[in-house]
């Protein structure tokens, strides 16, 4: 099963050094979910050949623009290319009133339906599940309210073995139940083992998204264990007091977390235009948390 | 004097074959003029290495997101990158409602005036007057309020023959005078004239920028003479009924128009999403027009 994210741009407030807004495509499964939209996302998703269509779930952190300025495009060109299906959008409550302002001057009636739910800023929620997956708030700490978001893999099933289960003639009615550790007794009265038939399943992953923040603990209990973090690492740790001030984290502080909260995989980006070489930033982290990885646009990572 | 104008971005209504949604520079004498401002229009200034900071006024002819939504960006930017010259914005009412609820929300106070003009959908008007030029506006016909822009060169200054100035040694002082065609006397009674010491100026030229609308003759007294003439042209002429319906024009009909306005170059653009080899568009408009060229991005157009 497939769970990996694409990054589409890394970029911390402008855009530089071909390095876009913040924006990333979670694919679970091959269901696409976009977590935040910075301006260019609609281009950024052409270049790197992800059809915007198959998008159905939107999450925004946070209203600084580099983070959502992308948004009203992205909805238009879906809307201008025929989609009905609903998008689902998720984000603080005035992005609402930002998307009605501009549909309403430009007198578009948008042929599919935004399901738009609300997230607040005080305390940890999950917002969405579906078959494969929940998604729960982060609450961080930014000069304007910001939740970052944790994408968790349900329990999976269980694995078939295959030769067993075709030397027993088990039909193929019973394999969802094997698959979910039922066991079964047949007309016969044979007794069949869900544990002999299939292997344990895979570990369920977890994808954490922290962007922007200061360094604080506060959500380091939300973020423990997870898989693979993405966290905000605007600048080196000599700006130390800079990160403080702008309510951002240093790629030190990063991997400060990433230990601490003892993920497996920790991605850092939104980088500050300061940086035209991102290696000092990935260094520095590597020194703390070694399993460190710049996020690059048009790379993707297993998670 | 330099007179030119760079296309950004040529695309129509969704960005496609790494065509990007509407805007152009004007380069008056290298004072910079943003004409539309589409999704990633900041990524575009610095692809073509424009510098936004150089950019004094920008103009929006309309409120689909395809010509303005790459305007709240740019100006944050400008922001976080130290302006605090003002900014000048022509361009619909409701724009002003727009960019304040994204600054409201982003809690940005712009460390530079907007100077915000609105324009009007009746009748054209001189909106802005510099030393070089002014500038009026186009009342084009389009699904919502739209407004094309003439930018027009003030008469230039009579060009001094210099070789004459120097052997008669005209005191430096009189040269601004010859420039603007005034004769004088010098102490000892001499008399100079400026037709003598001068030839005829360059003649003003006129750009004008039609885009979105129907084809129609309304506009055509606002255009008629102009040097260069930028006109949309979305369709070919076999989708006629097509571009009436959305209030656009196809490429013929913008050859037929800057025939009968009798301009000396035609640009088109705002190609639909349908063309990606754009020859047939500028075959089409050639046939009654030879001299059109397809704005490019990256391209720049003497006009």
């Amino acid at each position: 099963m497939r769970f990996e994210v694409t990054i589409l741009g890394s970029s911390s407030a402008t855009p530089i050094y071909n390095r876009n807004p913040t924006a990333q495509v979670l694919n679970s499964n091959d269901h696409y979910f976009l977590i935040d939209c910075g301006e260019g996302t609609q281009q950024q998703l052409l270049k790197n050949g992800i059809k915007a269509q198959r998008i159905d779930h939107i999450f925004i952190s946070h209203l600084h623009g580099d983070h959502y300025l992308g948004l009203v495009g992205l909805l238009s060109s879906l809307h201008l290319n025929g989609r009905t299906k609903p998008v689902n959008i998720f984000g603080p409550p005035p992005l609402k009133e930002i998307l009605d302002i501009h549909f309403k001057y430009s007198e578009t009636n948008l042929r599919y339906p935004i399901n738009f739910r609300p997230t607040q800023n005080q305390f940890s929620e999950l917002i969405l599940e579906t078959n494969d997956l929940k998604v729960e708030t982060i609450i961080l700490e930014h000069r304007i309210p910001c939740t970052g978001f944790k994408f968790s893999e349900k329990k999976k099933l269980r694995k078939i073995i295959k030769e067993k289960v075709e030397e027993l003639n088990i039909p193929v009615e019973f394999i969802p139940m094997l698959k979910r550790g039922v066991d079964f007794h047949d007309k016969e009265g044979r007794f069949y083992s869900a544990n002999e038939l299939t292997t344990e399943p895979d570990e369920p992953k977890c994808y954490a998204y922290c962007s922007d923040t200061i360094h604080n603990w506060a959500y380091l209990k939300d973020i423990t264990g997870v898989s693979t973090l993405y966290h905000e690492a605007t600048f080196l740790h000599d700006m130390a007091s800079r990160a403080k001030e702008t309510f951002h984290t240093t790629a030190l502080e990063a991997a400060e977390i990433a230990l601490k909260a003892e993920v497996k995989q920790l991605l850092i980006g939104h980088f500050s235009a300061r940086y035209k070489d991102l290696d000092p930033l990935l260094h520095e982290a590597k020194t703390l948390f070694p399993n460190t990885k710049l996020a690059l646009e048009g790379n993707t990572y297993v998670i």
